[in-house]
């Protein structure tokens, strides 16, 4: 994994879609430029879940778009996704790499400097710094960590980062020039009207911040 | 796997403890004469499972009595579970097979006739023929099927199999009779004041009715 494919890191929510299907929503946010999409689930069954995985997977090979999924190791083996993403009240990291191996991608949330203490002495592929502001869109999340924390966790975890919670085109330059490799989006894409510009929109802003 | 193994299958469920520890009540019922454990956790978050199934396949090691995960296939992954219990909204069984192997127990819910028919077809280990009653144990269930409906599924899937659903004392000799190799229960031994004791008379019943 580059650090580049955390550019614009699209994460997935099947409530915020508008009533449009999932997957019309994830292939014109891909063509706006997401690098990266994690497929999170929190109350869908199994078998929805791996049927999602499953569309998901081919629409985003087509494009050579990495798919993480969120928490459920089963579904990302099930779906041979290029990846799993993992909270702190997931599935230890340990277990996960040994269940997944070595040639996948291991995504971890990091909420405060603690978890980036501890994230740093783990080999894991990146590192989700969760939330950076409010957000409505995940109601389980610990205190906001401002863009103090993201410069803050930079300095102590070295693997490379995305900023998530309440990201958008206003703040999107300070999350990048304080550490982060990129910014994962939920809302600001999936509820977007546009979903395909919105992800234009938000890579140029992330590009041009990057080639400064 | 045995036919004898499903004599005495307990579901889990947290929220019927009465306030005491799972691993208490579980050791309690498998010293009683329980055959087979499903740990079965619907709202715990995947840390959470995962510490509980290593804890239950520590303390059902030592009594030889095998573990089996509810649904998620990570977990029974994790912690090297005997097998893994799936419903008709979790992964397909295909899938489930091939990402655990041959030599691991794989039990099917079977909710109707057409079910039954389906899973015929499949090398599954067992079949849990569910609900035989009504219970207010699951709110998901689909209708409940009756004595009548363990004799049907018996005569058409001729795999091992146990009724589940509002089991207890008094209508444990009709699901034996029917067809049914043993009797899964939740809350007739979950709820017990004495869960030993609980587990103990259920398997005389069992056995009794077995050796007529």
């Amino acid at each position: 994994m580059k650090r580049s494919d955390l550019a614009l890191y699209l994460v997935t929510d099947s409530g915020l879609l508008l009533g449009r299907p999932l997957e019309t929503v994830v292939a014109q946010a891909v063509k706006g430029g997401v690098t990266m999409v994690q497929l999170r689930e929190k109350s869908a069954s199994s078998y929805e879940f791996y049927q999602l995985a499953m569309a998901l997977k081919k629409c985003l090979s087509a494009y050579r778009v990495p798919l993480i999924i969120n928490d459920r190791l089963d579904i990302a083996l099930a779906c041979n996704a290029e990846g799993l993403h993992i909270g702190q009240q997931d599935l230890p990291y340990e277990v996960a790499r040994r269940l997944l191996g070595k040639n996948k991608i291991i995504g971890l949330s990091v909420e405060s400097v603690e978890d980036a203490r501890k994230a740093d002495k783990l080999d894991v592929d990146y590192i989700g710094i969760s939330p950076v502001f409010h957000t409505p869109t995940k109601t389980d999340t610990a205190p906001a960590l401002g863009l103090e924390g993201i410069r803050e966790i930079s300095r102590i975890c070295h693997h490379p980062s995305v900023g998530i919670g309440g990201i958008n085109e206003q703040n999107v330059a300070g999350i990048i020039t304080s550490g982060a490799d990129g910014i994962a989006v939920v809302s600001a894409i999936m509820s977007a009207p546009d979903p395909e510009k919105a992800a234009r929109t938000l890579k140029e802003l992330v590009i041009q911040v990057q080639n400064k």
